[in-house]
């Protein structure tokens, strides 16, 4: 007998007809002698819905009695996910975020979580029900409803599965799971079974938005292994864990394109100290995410600095160096709105030399540019042209023959 | 300044412009200077909706389910008042049942109101906020969700007014107030601008369903005066308070008839002790609500039991009854579903003889016969035929002068 939570998200509980086959799912969990906790969303559609009703009423809605409003769409679903497993015979009892001890911060519509009271559910579980949990709502300290924003509901399945002890977390959502890259634009493109934190959190960050960062990085903290898998079919999805030693002969686990992005090139001011500096503190200020940055020095003291923004903030990005320049000596911000980031990930890339190289020669063959070059421990990063991301894309999935069922370590 | 409780019911927050109509309506009443507590209903529609998707899910759905997705109507509306209070610059805050300490009986979808934890709201109305309260729901012990069964959010409202002490209760409504008799049967029917605890108890359980009786014995156990009153228009309601001594005057308040009655006679039954305790026992198995009872013993030992039930009851109290006839003695059961109650209420009549003799002069004069009498300190009631209930009620109501202005006392 295994603990199981199971996350079913907006898409996977849409209809009347989607929660019950849901519940036939959890049904046949529970009858292979595990125990279940299943966290829900909202049906998809009715955030939307309540969101529309608010903005009616007033257009700038306090975040508190957005949060009173908000938790409504799941509370229904829990409700009605419980009935649906009565009718199968199932016991089952429905909990609202702070019923199930999900204690967060105050901050509301971005809360976090601070800690979750198991023993109000480990009590239900014992007694042999499926417990039923409102995703992406808790309470703080003063009993107010919070919720906690984008991906919420697969941080509260990951917190319950840390804090029940689970055997297993599955998110059931509406993709298989994830790929060594986008299978629109790579059609060789693999289900990857298993792979590492690390590289889940560097795919999820790209193209590939399975599931947000701050989930991945919540059960890297806790050392929960999660599935990412679809209601939608039996098929077995992407498991994610701590890296394991297999893990190592695998160099390069997928590749993905993030096409939101945009290049600035500040050109031409003095090589001083704290020329960098003043920039990046300008555009934290404005409230740019500032993602890669190169910086070349000339031989004459002047510098260029190269940096990327997604591509809504470039704009602003624009504006506040702009206002820089006259301190820095002069010189130009120019924005290329026409990029994309191809980044390549594995955990194995770490003990191996050559990835870049093969990265590089299947771009060159490719025809495709190569204009910035970013690296970390498990991952390279390259700005493209836009129009030549898919391309470079299947190029490099190609040379690291990412299609074949296990993958080969290359360029050790 | 005084501390008003305002409920507005399904109807009044039908909408989203009906929201910010009360929205306006409630502003106003702070304006004044007073401090305000909110209590709502869901919007007219959603409960009924929710209930559609349980019934499609589980044509039985578990209580606590019901109760916890029923609780979801009144939660959006909160939070969607809040909002436009506060689009109108009035400081507010939303609070769920269980928020506003409102602890209830585990008896899930019939729960009743234990006690109320009025610090957590005071404080709020210290702070100058309009609290916001969802009606008709509350939480048990163990911080379940539990609702108040019908004519929940008028309790609501009733209890928190006790609780806080609050000046005066405002019910408002889809209609004006409570009536001397139905406006579309009787034209001249008038508003009754005050009316005692017990009167509207009498005439809330009759034609006039203006407010389910629970309510008005809990304002009439705690003394919370309170105002039924219409929120589609500016005009005065009725008050409902404690008897006062210029009531004494007022002999009969109104006349109402209640059509959906059914009258039963048991004929020709032994007349042996326990008989009768017998019948009545087999109905309340049956749950058979009974109202009206008058039994009448002949010189031969032959008794005769008249009463009346609600005409849906009438066809399961008969085959209760019939069943035990051979036990009786023989004897016969008959159905009349073609009768009326008719009603007149007043607290005056307690200290005034010749009431009933207006009554049975009235009707004689209608040509009105009456099939049974029963009588109460503050009510005479009487079984008619159903076609004649309208001419009955127009009967009484002149008889009375109910349409003037200042009823006057009659046959003191």
């Amino acid at each position: 007998m295994a603990r199981i939570v199971q996350k079913f998200g907006g898409t996977s509980v849409g209809d009347l007809d989607r929660i019950k086959e849901v519940a036939r799912r959890i049904k046949a969990t529970r009858d292979e002698g595990h125990e279940v906790v299943v966290v829900v969303s909202a049906r998809s559609g009715v955030t939307n819905e309540l969101l529309a009703k608010a903005a009616a009423i007033n257009p700038q809605p306090h975040e508190r009695e957005m949060d009173m409003l908000l938790a409504v769409g799941e509370q229904e679903t829990i409700a009605l996910m419980a009935m649906a497993l009565h009718a199968l015979g199932v016991p089952a009892t429905s909990r609202t975020g702070g019923q199930a001890g999900i204690l967060t911060s105050p901050s509301h519509t971005r809360a976090r979580i601070m800690r979750i009271d198991p023993a109000k559910l480990e009590d239900r579980l014992k007694a042999g029900e499926v417990v039923i949990v409102a995703g992406f709502q808790g309470i703080d300290l003063e009993g107010q409803i919070t919720t906690l924003g984008r991906g919420g509901s697969d941080l509260s399945a990951v917190a319950l599965a840390a804090a029940l002890h689970a055997d297993l977390c599955q998110i059931f959502t509406d993709v298989e799971g994830v790929y060594t890259a986008d299978p629109r634009i790579v059609p060789e493109a693999r289900l990857i079974p298993e792979i590492s934190y690390d590289e889940m959190l560097e795919l999820a960050s790209l193209g590939s938005k399975v599931m947000q960062a701050r989930s991945v990085e919540l059960a890297k903290k806790y050392g929960v292994t999660f599935e990412v898998r679809s209601s939608f079919t039996q098929n077995p999805g992407t498991i994610v864990k701590e890296e394991v030693v297999s893990m190592e002969d695998v160099v390069v686990r997928g590749a993905a394109a993030d096409k939101d992005q945009a290049k600035i090139i500040v050109s031409n001011i003095l090589d001083k100290p704290g020329s960098a500096a003043r920039v990046f503190q300008a555009l934290a200020k404005a409230e740019v995410l500032v993602d890669m940055i190169v910086q070349n020095v000339g031989r004459n003291g002047i510098a260029n600095l190269t940096f990327t923004v997604p591509r809504g903030d470039a704009r602003r990005a624009e504006a506040a160096v702009a206002a820089l320049l006259d301190d820095l000596g002069g010189g130009h911000v120019t924005v290329f709105e026409s990029i994309a980031k191809l980044s390549v990930v594995g955990v194995g890339m770490r003990n191996h030399s050559g990835v870049a190289a093969t990265v590089f020669t299947a771009l060159a063959e490719a025809g495709v540019n190569i204009q910035m070059i970013s690296t970390s421990e498990i991952k390279i990063s390259l700005i493209i042209d836009l129009d030549q991301a898919d391309r470079a894309t299947r190029a490099v999935h190609a040379a690291f023959k990412l299609g074949e069922q296990a993958p080969a370590a290359v360029g050790g």
